[in-house]
């Protein structure tokens, strides 16, 4: 089971009652987090987690409404007493703006390592999944993430029993060993099927629609996207800035077509997201507007 | 008048229903924000104020709690559309702190002052009144700050005629300058009686009790002090850490003899302050428990 939740939704500032937007992922005791603002922390703790256990932070950017809250976070996590190492992952300049912000948080008693994303789609692996970073457009080098949980094929007992496979080591098989014995070698392959559909959620902020967010969130289980401004008459502030109008995210899930699709990261102007979400829908019907804490639980396909 | 709010109450991390311990004062168009953690500037709005008008800052020292939430408030500030220049007050090392924490802040269109302060006691003026920063006892450095209101004298109509002093002077003689005419010298101090007790918030956070702290706070309208610990079995940790019990800003209100004392910067481990304040009371009557957002109006003595 993947644990998506959504800890916040706004744009530009905190707010009471809408946090910068920020994304937790947990899979197998693993905590990934998406963009921490000012009071990530805050809302992390509103909907029930702890700091403890992040072992992953992706960073879509630099600008102060996507990293603000680092220091707090990290202070959080060490208060805590953790010291398992954090890989944390983003855009060129990483270690430099981290180092920058933890002129407040010195000491910490885990190791911090980087991994800064170069090139327009890198993957980062990790147990059981992968995490794939993408680059988007908007007015600093930016990327979309997704993270991605791989599902193998089903064990074919029957096509074990043909090869003549010992019963014991089928098990071994099913886990992904190769054995050898008596110049005989089994390998995965001989028994397992091919790989099944796993588990996708994709997420993109700050940027103006690109064919490669389509791409990237092609038939995710959940897609968080970037819903700046819903009036047509901001589109010019949405050019602009390089953000990201309500419709012109939908358009991206028409294409995309996911399962669902969450907008995200409303400008402090748009007070009502839900009042909008009709032309959404409209153009892509699986569409909801998020709202701070949302989450949902993703399971593998029933097969 | 003058305009008292906490804006959060707690100590070392933001929490949902607790923003970190940030105090605003408002004097005549200008606000005073002394500390900015992570968070403040939600709190601050969920007070319903707005950061444009700050005109001054005021930081105790660099611990994350204390300063994390500058950037957003920065930008939060600059969204819009300030252009007057901000002072901050900190101790040495200021500018080189809010230099680091301005690499996600980079560009704003107002200028920043910095004032650091190195002496025991230092006073900043402002227009009405002055700032007193004192230096408390924490494990890095650390100030208290004072917030002070000049009040005039009364204005002595028998004096002046005593003294026969022209009416079309009085007024200006009232507001301070100081009148030559025909080589007679006029000056306020024939016309105005000895200065009045003015209007003074004393706020000390992060600090072990000193003697300097209750004659800073002496006969303050509002004291703000640091209760960071209830419960006795904490001392250990006030005293390894620096900082301070409930009794123990009981014991420095009883010696400044303030009007009223509201404690503040509450560890995340107390949740319910309000249920230690017996015995800060036994000791110190008008002790109050800070809440979020609790305010005050001061005003100047009827008389």
């Amino acid at each position: 089971m993947l644990e998506v939740c959504l800890l916040g939704t706004g744009g530009m500032m905190p707010m009471p009652r809408r946090y910068l937007t920020s994304m937790l992922v947990r899979y197998n005791g693993l905590s990934i987090l998406t963009d921490c603002g000012e009071g990530t922390q805050i809302a992390l703790r509103q909907a029930g987690y702890s700091p403890n256990p992040i072992g992953i932070m992706c960073f879509t950017h630099y600008h102060a409404d996507h990293i603000s809250g680092l220091p707090g976070m990290l202070l959080s996590m060490g208060n805590s007493d953790r010291t398992e190492p954090l890989l944390m992952i983003g855009p060129r300049g990483l270690e430099r703006v981290v180092g920058a912000l933890r002129v407040i948080a010195p000491e910490l008693p885990f190791e911090i390592k980087y991994r800064e994303i170069k090139e327009a789609s890198e993957d980062i692996a990790f147990e059981g999944g992968f995490i794939r970073a993408f680059r988007v457009n908007h007015n600093v080098t930016c990327y979309g993430y997704s993270i991605e949980i791989k599902r193998s094929g089903r064990f074919d007992a029957e096509a074990a029993k043909a090869a003549g496979i010992p019963l014991k080591y089928w098990n071994r098989l099913q886990h992904g060993q190769i054995i050898e014995e008596d110049g005989v070698r089994y390998t995965p392959d001989m028994v397992m099927g091919a790989e099944r559909r796993g588990l996708k959620v994709t997420y993109s902020t700050d940027t103006r629609p690109t064919d490669s967010i389509a791409e990237n969130a092609k038939d995710a289980d959940l897609f968080i996207c970037e819903g700046m401004y819903s009036e047509a008459d901001k589109f010019e502030k949405a050019l602009e800035h390089k953000h990201m109008m309500f419709k012109e995210a939908a358009q991206l899930a028409a294409k995309a077509q996911p399962k669902e699709m969450w907008l995200t990261h409303y400008s402090p102007s748009l007070f009502k997201p839900e009042q909008y979400m009709d032309e959404v829908r409209a153009i892509f019907p699986a569409a909801k507007a998020g709202k701070d804490g949302m989450s949902v639980d993703l399971n593998f396909d029933e097969d």
